[in-house]
């Protein structure tokens, strides 16, 4: 390490960096990176998936966010990095007080957004500190032994699945265009370009999108960047009519194209690419910044993707109830450990053929581990099952037609009374979110507190967002629809899905989280209703376990969506297990 | 009212104005403004609260909001104005749909805050249209028979009522000013001046203010522009030694001081004119635009305040509990108008040593008249009140010791099931409020959702927010606290007292609102509680109408919370009042 340390500091003397600014992403702004992109990893040793680190002539800092601090101070020598426990503005504000008046500091501008470089240069100017672009990764200059990113394939995503053809998409975007008399728009949100050209990749674990620009013209011509290698012959015979496919390569030249012509580019800041935006600026185009408009269409699914999510839910709880009525026996016979769990949802849910692979990493967690939200189970973090304590399991899967995402907490043995009573106060928020009903232009963030309620008169709550977006067949994580306390105003609107996710974190004790995922529909009006009203239906299918449910505190209409919850699982995956699957369902979904 | 019309335009003309915009408002940003500032009223006949004419060379509208357009239209020639109903934003998208390229609009530069100004010259840069302030007001000029305004008396507000005196809060707000180098703050908000310098005045109806500007200085010197006339001795005595008193007359030549020693001005935006900002900008002064700090230090009342108003809602309660015993038997043998109603309310307060008047205009609606929400009582509005139907009545009082606002829905002769079914879903809303607690940091916008879930489910909703900000013997309506599903972000912090107002409408039918007075205070910690909590504490003391609520649509939580408010009442107002209210309150309290 020490060395890597000496010769990027000799590069930054040589080149006139006072500092250098590494984050950890790659040239798509993705969630999830390949090896060849672990650039924070490969300096400090720092393994976690998120981080920023500052390194200065004499010092060096490592930014990361709270559920990282133990893991950063352990990976990491404290001779050579210091580990700051910040996030965005903050770390902002510590660069000023610790970097020295008029130092220049570089970055790699592939790797971060135009919004965040502006951002950025706007405080320094105040501070007088200069943020100036690398003219090449100086980590890829040192890192010689890099490993080489392996070729993954492209296919087409089926119109039976996405359920709007992409030449219909095209049209759509390009016709957009002529609102704001723009020329063409750059598109580099991954998720927008499978969503916009029907197609799905594996170049990231999780999510299957292919790196890759678009350039799409008023005309409805397309031209798609990307390393051709991937494209299958299947995939380049589909659409090759509606796009021209170009080597990702010679990107740089078409900017240097667009730019000369004077062109107007619609792109969207907190996508695109500070090199990218500089490129089109400096050689000449005219930039209009926007929402990137795939965003908002693909949040709302159409008829066939919903008809899918729910299909995909059907399947997703066959797998889930098969794996729950195994853990419950299993458990009281044999000893099993984090890691086997999380092994074996992966099994029954990789029987389904429409199964394409986890959309996360599962969390399987332990007493005191599910105290840690993003607690990760792997080779290192992989606990026993304690007895007479509660284990939480957040999984979700990629099926063709639809992503999941569920979290059950299950009791092990015999649980205690303020085990219970928390489950059930979880327990009473998600039922809230449930089942409110509400007049369209509603945002998620109004919603929140609806979910917290019942444990605020406790005195306690939980310290993340109560749901999250979810894609088809794309990330388990998807904007804009959201619901959160400091959420924006974006109205939630049919089609929709989110994940409806309260819980509670006892540090070094437990943690409890209930999660299923729900699509907004219309509401069939009652007698005397006045406006369109939206609801929250319930996708996913698996018993809540009964086991930790206080009755006393529920109130009759709470009961009652429980039981008819449960009935209505009961009845449609009985149908699709063994029978042991089924004797368990039996008991696992009896009416309170 | 067409040869005003003709003169106004032939001013037009002359001095190069194609259009004039005319708010209704005063120098001081006023909601209530004095007879000699109802410019629109004199020029278009129209007397509402709230509007903007736009009169061009050939045509001319008045823009309304919702409640105010029949009123409008009622009042205001069609020949000679045209009435839009359209609020904010849209009034400056109407602009460029009506005004040609490149005509000049002219505006009171007083009228207006520089905020509103620069949002609007904004677009009209993109629309080419100028905007241009007028020399001097031209409504004024031709209104010669303007009223003159009385000389009202301005009079010192005990530190027994303030809680701090007014040289404390002088050197807090002054000592803030280092924070960023400023040299002084100016301040037009009146409500700010009122708290500030413990004054109170009458310069407007119902808000006891007192119009008049104030420079405070780093020093702690603090400069007071007024119309020296309202200064009573006593006042003068008690401040003399705190500030100096400078006649408003005067006020634009220390601006040119200001300016020409290039100070640093500290002001807000959103409440200063654009004459006052262009007036100390263009002589040189750097200007640093701030959120005003005396707005929240004036939200988060301190215990006296918080104990004033505590009292004054014990002496309202007990003069709303006597109207309520003298209507439930008055209206049963007599025949009474909604202004007797609103009178005999006033009657019932004023009997109080410490009241000083009506927070609002009181709203006494009958039936139908209720579903207007802002409904105004007067000669021209005033029907019987009819049998078997509900009866709305919103007022408030304005105590030396705390300001009211209580709206009740009565039940008059025999009532409809629908009626009582949303009034329980209203009162519902009011007890989730009433009974929510929620951790340091939550905002109102969170909590507004929890007031609505009741009537949702039934597809109706309320078109207002659920709670406003409430003054300490000020304005009935004060920010920055609210409960709205718009909301800022602002957190609750103890101290602030806002309105708990859920209500129903059902047009040409009836109106429901329950509206109490609730104050945010810490919550005491229950058992196992980690957070901060806080809790809304009901001030108001006034029985909701039994007859009205349907139990069997409430949980034993809601029943319990109504039966121990009631109780409460019961017992703080009965040792207040005669035997006829004290029988009464035992039977309007007795438990569901």
């Amino acid at each position: 390490m020490e060395e890597k340390f000496t010769l990027l500091r000799e590069w930054m003397l040589k080149n006139g960096y006072f500092a250098l600014l590494i984050p950890r992403t790659d040239e798509f702004q993705n969630e999830y990176i390949s090896p060849a992109s672990e650039r924070i990893k490969w300096l400090t040793g720092f393994s976690g998936s998120a981080g920023e680190v500052l390194i200065m002539i004499d010092r060096a800092f490592l930014f990361v966010d709270g559920r990282y601090t133990l893991q950063a101070e352990k990976e990491t020598n404290p001779k050579l990095i210091t580990v700051i426990q910040s996030q965005g503005a903050q770390i902002e504000d510590f660069f000023y007080s610790a970097l020295p008046q008029g130092s220049v500091i570089g970055y790699n501008p592939w790797l971060y957004t135009q919004a965040h470089i502006e951002r950025i240069k706007k405080i320094s100017k105040k501070n007088n500190v200069i943020f100036k672009p690398t003219p090449y990764d100086p980590i890829d200059y040192l890192w010689t032994d890099k490993p080489r990113n392996e070729t993954t394939w492209a296919v087409p995503f089926p119109d039976k699945y996405s359920g709007l053809s992409s030449s219909n998409k095209i049209v759509d975007i390009a016709s957009s265009l002529g609102v704001d008399n723009d020329d063409l728009i750059f598109i580099s949100d991954l998720e927008s370009i499978a969503w916009l050209l029907n197609i799905r990749g594996n170049d990231t674990q999780y999510i299957p999108i292919i790196q890759s620009f678009v350039l799409l013209y008023k005309s409805g011509s397309l031209q798609w960047f990307v390393d051709e290698n991937k494209i299958t012959d299947n995939l380049r015979q589909k659409i090759s009519s509606l796009v021209e496919i170009i080597s990702i390569k010679t990107f740089p030249n078409f900017l240097e194209v667009i730019g000369h012509q004077n062109l107007k580019v619609q792109l969207d800041k907190k996508q695109c690419s500070s090199w990218i935006y500089e490129k089109l600026q400096s050689t000449g185009a005219i930039i209009h910044d926007k929402e990137n408009p795939c965003i908002i269409k693909k949040a709302c699914k159409n008829q066939v993707e919903r008809n899918g999510a729910v299909n995909a839910h059907i399947k997703d709880g066959i797998a889930v109830c098969r794996f729950l009525a195994w853990f419950d026996k299993t458990i009281k016979e044999n000893e099993l450990c984090e890691l086997d769990v999380a092994k074996k949802i992966y099994e029954f849910r990789s029987e389904n053929p429409l199964f394409r692979g986890e959309s996360f990493s599962c969390i399987a967690a332990s007493a005191e581990n599910a105290a840690i939200v993003h607690y990760h189970t792997d080779e290192q973090n992989n606990s026993k099952i304690k007895n007479n304590s509660l284990f939480l399991i957040d999984s979700g899967a990629q099926y063709l037609d639809g992503t999941t995402d569920i979290t059950r907490t299950i009791a092990v043995g015999e649980v205690g009374g303020l085990e219970k009573k928390r489950f059930t106060q979880v327990l009473k928020g998600h039922i809230a979110i449930a089942t409110i009903a509400f007049p369209e232009g509603t945002s998620g963030s109004q919603l929140d507190a609806l979910a917290r309620q019942y444990l605020w008169r406790d005195g306690v709550d939980y310290s993340h967002g109560t749901g999250h977006g979810i894609g088809s067949y794309l990330s388990v994580h998807e904007g804009p629809q959201r619901i959160s306390s400091k959420g924006s105003n974006l109205a939630l609107a049919p089609g929709m899905l989110i994940s409806n996710e309260p819980g509670y974190y006892l540090a070094h004790s437990f943690g409890i989280r209930l999660e299923n995922v729900v699509m907004v529909e219309p509401m069939q009006p009652v007698m005397g209703s006045e406006l369109r009203m939206l609801k929250l239906s319930t996708l996913t299918l698996a018993p809540f376990d009964r086991r930790l449910i206080d009755k006393s505190l529920l109130t009759l209409r709470e009961r009652s969506w429980i039981d008819g919850y449960h009935s209505r699982i009961r009845k449609m995956i009985t149908p699709f297990v063994d029978t042991e699957t089924a004797l368990w369902l039996e008991w696992a979904c009896a009416p309170l």
